[in-house]
């Protein structure tokens, strides 16, 4: 059952001074925590299960009553244990269509607080990619299914788990009354998977107000490497980019047209091939001069890291990496930005045949961007290099890149003393085989003995 | 209104003595006709109006029934005006999913006979490509609408009108108590534009029985290169590529995955782009060496055909072709080999943003083919090709081409007597506005005098 929750745990504000060693993570606090726990196994996943089964799908805004749903769920839950809650807006956006509608709220929650004790925020998100059955899911994505011990479910592990997780570690406490060791506030959005726009500005505008009491920030959206449970220091940023090849006025049928136009197909197609080769290498002029040397340091810790290439190649049904080392691989995941291309709007996408030669076209890809890529550097070499290879091909249609930029890159200090708070706690929890919510609790209990 | 029924004329099957003056093409005679089809203009509009709402669309299986609905309602109308009908079955069609299913049948109707006429054999079909309105439709496609004296709605010329305006000929004949002057029969399929499943071993099939006394045929589904109708004689073939790429298990996520994979939408877009260059040329080896030479004849005959290039650019959006003259335009069109890329299936083809790796990714493309190329050879051709280049880029994802051969590429003799009755008619009938019913009409009397 504990592979489902596969939420790494990622400190990332604050400090404090260095870890000491306290009674509060006794046995006799926690023994009755854990009994607790493993008594509502049952009951924590069949409402994980209904969690799933709201299609909270960010990507589509016809969905976004139902992540306004989830928000709307995960508030009551909290109001039930005696928080506070509050819906924040964060504007609007403009549809394709062209209709501005307001986007799902944040969630901002907070219990009452004891001035004497440190305060952890906890960030999470309820909304979801986009899941068909076509896409390769074997079970239902959005009914939650176990096969041989794992449970399966669009958004069990990112992110409706963790903060599930979070909510029973604080019932965990209630139920039975005992006194939680840290001062929690919750920060809840419904739009992570597409750019969790608005949510940077409004963290800026509530610095002074709701942010200004928390010493700690915990967020329980990454994966574990291996099946050991990781401590993220760092993350990828990224930007997506939207190819737009407009032709002429109407889609043409390839037997009547085909032979004297330039299609934009065709055009679409060599604009994407431009942009990586087989080794994986992004061909964007300039675009890996920007990224950080590798330290002797560095290189070092990668040789610890548990991850097995061979195991891991025959789960996935590959028989070869871009990389032959683990080292390698790894940094190619973490360290190195990466280009994706992720599929073509307009175009015939549809089981069968279908002869027309589309009118407009558009290409997506992303670029997984490190330190010290800049985004708008980034966009700026993507689209003069775009420019370039459209203008070799002296087309007769037009071309427009757009982006939307995600989160810039980072990477913490993995000497900071919430990171060394949060591995004892992962290391205590894996005593234990319900991991995240036990490591939820350990993780207040140990932030709270190095204030 | 004559805009709508773009049908050309061709005229493709037995042979006869040359064309000589009839009564039968007098005034006389015709008057009558024409003056029952011009009282009943709305009503025959109001009729192709109901077909179009029918989404008879033989790329989906799951709308094959609206197709048979569709065949059902031209054997009633045929069996209204006294033809017998027969539903020929054409055997069975594996879906993706494995299910065996039917394949629409085709209708074959003919009316008493008179050994002394010639027989004429209708071939149409009643089935019709996909049409959304984000295609690029103006109008909704299923809904028959006029916009400025033109009628727009799926299939109303590519073949609904056409079958249709050869229908209500034999009902003006009919209804002004006119004598045929040939003998006439029908072939009205369901699948031509996927392929025309089993039609061509039905035709074998029958070729002893429903085909024996068969004189002519004439089929009316292509369009007018200019305003000025046209006869076709030959058409290119087609064969359709499905490239698949397979990877992974499962779709990854590219901000977790991206970088030490060799994703299966690279292998494909780099596959794609290896097919065809800016300039049109096909780039698979050995393809374009197989093309029947150009004679200084056929040269000739595209001086004298009406296509103003300037007018057309205009109405298509663009600012040039490939070609730059208008001869060179036409033969890209007519004469020469095209290759299309018409989309990707398995990728992320919706609006809006998704950063998912697909683990599995079919494109598809199609290959117009001219005389002398022969579509086993063309098969093999690309297989090759694209399995070098595949080979090349060292992928740990595994390739799979498949494709469904359409028509093979054909040309007829322009001097042939068919061609020139139906010069004639199309003269003739261009002095009316009610043009193809007017022209079909013309075609069955000159037939009957060529005989």
């Amino acid at each position: 059952m504990a592979g489902f929750l596969l939420a790494a745990i990622m400190i990332l504000l604050g400090s404090s001074s260095s870890s000491s060693s306290s009674s509060s993570g006794s046995s006799a606090v926690l023994e009755p925590l854990f009994q607790y726990i493993h008594g509502h196994q049952n009951e924590f996943v069949q409402r994980l299960g209904e969690w799933v089964a709201i299609q909270s799908d960010s990507s589509d805004p016809a969905m976004w009553r139902e992540v306004k749903r989830l928000l709307n769920v995960t508030a009551q839950k909290i109001q039930e244990m005696g928080g506070r809650v509050e819906f924040a807006d964060v504007g609007t956006q403009q549809l394709a269509s062209g209709e501005t509608v307001a986007l799902p709220p944040v969630l901002l929650a907070d219990f009452e607080r004891d001035a004497r004790k440190p305060t952890l925020c906890i960030y999470g998100h309820v909304d979801v990619q986009p899941a068909k059955k076509e896409d390769g899911w074997v079970t239902d994505p959005y009914n939650l299914t176990e096969v041989n011990g794992n449970l399966y479910g669009r958004g069990a592990t990112d992110n409706k788990g963790p903060v599930l997780a979070w909510l029973h570690a604080v019932e965990a406490y209630q139920a039975t009354k005992q006194e939680l060791p840290v001062n929690l506030k919750f920060i809840i959005e419904g739009m992570e998977e597409t750019g969790s726009d608005g949510l940077e500005e409004l963290t800026r505008q509530r610095n002074e107000s709701f942010f200004s009491d928390v010493d700690y920030i915990v967020i329980s959206d990454n994966v574990w490497v291996s099946r050991r449970p990781a401590l993220t220091y760092g993350t990828r940023g990224s930007t997506y980019f939207f190819v737009e090849v407009k032709g002429v006025n109407q889609d043409l049928h390839s037997g009547v047209w085909g032979g004297c136009y330039q299609e934009p197909m065709s055009d679409l197609i060599a604009l994407l091939d431009s942009l990586i080769d087989h080794s994986g290498k992004i061909l964007v002029p300039g675009l890996n001069e920007a990224v950080a040397p590798l330290t002797e340091e560095e290189r070092k810790l990668y040789e610890n890291i548990h991850f097995d290439v061979e195991e891991v190649k025959k789960e996935m049904g590959i028989n070869h990496f871009l990389q032959d080392t683990k080292e390698g691989i790894l940094m190619a995941r973490w360290r190195y930005p990466s280009l994706s291309i992720h599929g073509i709007e307009g175009a015939f996408s549809d089981p069968g045949s279908k002869t027309v030669i589309p009118r407009r076209v558009i290409g997506k890809f992303s670029i997984r961007q490190v330190p010290n890529m800049e985004p708008a550097v980034v966009e700026r070499q993507v689209k003069e290099h775009l420019q370039q290879v459209f203008t070799k091909r002296k087309s007769p249609n037009s071309l427009a890149v757009t982006t939307t930029v995600g989160a810039k890159p980072w990477v913490a200090d993995l000497k900071d003393p919430q990171y060394v708070a949060g591995r004892k706690a992962v290391k205590a929890g894996l005593r234990n085989f319900i991991v995240t919510i036990i490591i939820n609790l350990l993780i207040s209990v140990f932030i709270s003995t190095t204030k």
